[in-house]
């Protein structure tokens, strides 16, 4: 099956699991309404489709649990991107080409619907259709890299590195936790939940790092070279902002080099994932495709 | 025992597990230091002493993982006041005497440890030492007491009702999940830490919104008739913030006789434990005492 195959009969269904559960464990109108949109607002569910695509490679069925742990992850991921956006953090009033919460419910309300949808998060994933073992362990890394050693962390560092200059290796710090923390829990995720071996979740977690890291470099180019249309964020931010960034450290051309070191890394791990563990790379190596520039 | 021996002998350990978890789970010293602050900042604990004070009423031993519990639980009273506070919500500068965290640490780092309170809350729980089925009930417990029809919920709507004129009902509707849906948490949960059956915990959750009433119903009369100094907090804030509060629906009289009818009604229930399950009520009615004026 092809990645847009696979995407469009499952994403639809992650998506259900989500606003079925916020429509059903929310009391008031507004904050359904705040959280809701943000959920919707168009994102390429880049996290959910990786926690699929790996439990679909080792040829597990793609049950209830698993959906509903795709929305818990997707519910995270949504909420930091409402309190990121935030005038106090990088105030940003577009995203993915609509504007940010915040700018249509005011900073309070979109401050209550990032709580919300992180509470929510762990809700769902407490009550999944999945073993008890298997739901405390996803709940313990989910909050580990949701959490003040992980994405939590690597926000406050990179608000606490804006205008200076960081070196290379305190940048990857900073977009491992930041970006790359919720990354290696779909992956590993996908691997608890198709029940693989300890060996196994290791090779997804490396394999995730690189794929971090490409992530951010990528998104680091792109706000260089393409328009704010292009983008549906508002393009050049991070240079105005006076953030560190790939390019910005190693040119255009050093940043795009670093992205191919990166997306070779993943592919070798890959490689060895097929190879030993009878995975089906195919749908993972159409996503790491969509990361070449 | 007293209460106040109890309190001596056991807050200290609840305050113990909590501090321990952060400076373990923290990898920015700054996001530490400014959920520590807050952790810090000399509350009553009045959650974690609710639920510990249930569990040793039912002659049950007071584990690691029961303080790990209350721990979690006042994590998560931690992160909301820190977002309450926040100028988009109540701007408060002033919280238990001290300088509130925005105040202290700049509106974007008191957001992302509120964020990482809470998120680190559900990884103490899940990581407590506990057997895994009560884990999974007091983490489903905890997301839906805190999240979006709960506490979260409850603020939402307290916003909302801002300058409007509300009536009774829904004066307790935003009451009962603001601030009394983590009082339920803290008397249920103490029921599920000391094994017991599903009729006591309805018995223990009736118990809670009389406690959880009247613990507002005395916050609201406070505000009236205390001043900032005896306060800790700046008084006289509801008025002015056009506050739908119990004094100003019933004025100051009215307000102390529905008090006493909810420490009556808590009273009652109290005496059902007593009776009809060996619930040792003495520390309980010490601390219903505290609320009468």
């Amino acid at each position: 099956m092809s990645l847009a195959a696979f995407q469009a009969e499952h994403l639809p269904l992650v998506e259900a699991e989500l606003l079925h559960f916020l429509t059903e464990q929310t009391s008031e109108k507004e904050l359904l309404e705040a959280m809701s949109y943000s959920v919707k607002a168009g994102g390429k569910r880049i996290r959910p489709l990786f926690l699929l695509a790996v439990v679909a490679g080792f040829h597990h069925e793609l049950t209830t649990g698993v959906y509903q742990t795709a929305a818990a992850l997707e519910m995270i991921h949504t909420y930091s991107l409402i309190h990121d956006d935030l005038p106090a953090m990088d105030d940003d009033d577009l995203r993915r080409g609509k504007p940010t919460n915040h700018v249509v419910y005011g900073e309070g309300l979109a401050i209550l619907a990032g709580d919300g949808l992180l509470t929510e998060a762990f809700h769902l994933l407490s009550r999944a259709q999945l073993n008890g073992e298997e739901k405390l362990l996803l709940l313990q890394l989910l909050a580990e890299k949701a959490g003040a050693k992980g994405m939590v962390a690597g926000q406050v560092a990179d608000i606490k590195g804006e205008g200076q200059q960081l070196d290379l290796a305190a940048l990857a710090g900073i977009h491992q936790r930041k970006t790359g923390d919720l990354l290696t829990f779909a992956l590993v995720a996908g691997g608890i939940l198709a029940c693989q071996t300890p060996a196994v979740l290791t090779t997804l977690e490396v394999f995730s790092h690189h794929v971090g890291l490409a992530f951010q470099i990528r998104d680091d180019l792109l706000d260089v070279l393409a328009t704010t249309e292009e983008l549906g964020k508002t393009a050049g931010q991070d240079a105005e902002a006076g953030k560190n960034t790939y390019p910005a450290l190693l040119g255009v051309t050093g940043a795009k080099a670093a992205l191919d070191r990166e997306l070779t890394g993943a592919k070798a791990q890959l490689a060895i994932l097929a190879e030993e563990y009878n995975f089906a790379p195919e749908l993972l190596q159409e996503l790491l495709a969509k990361f070449e520039m």
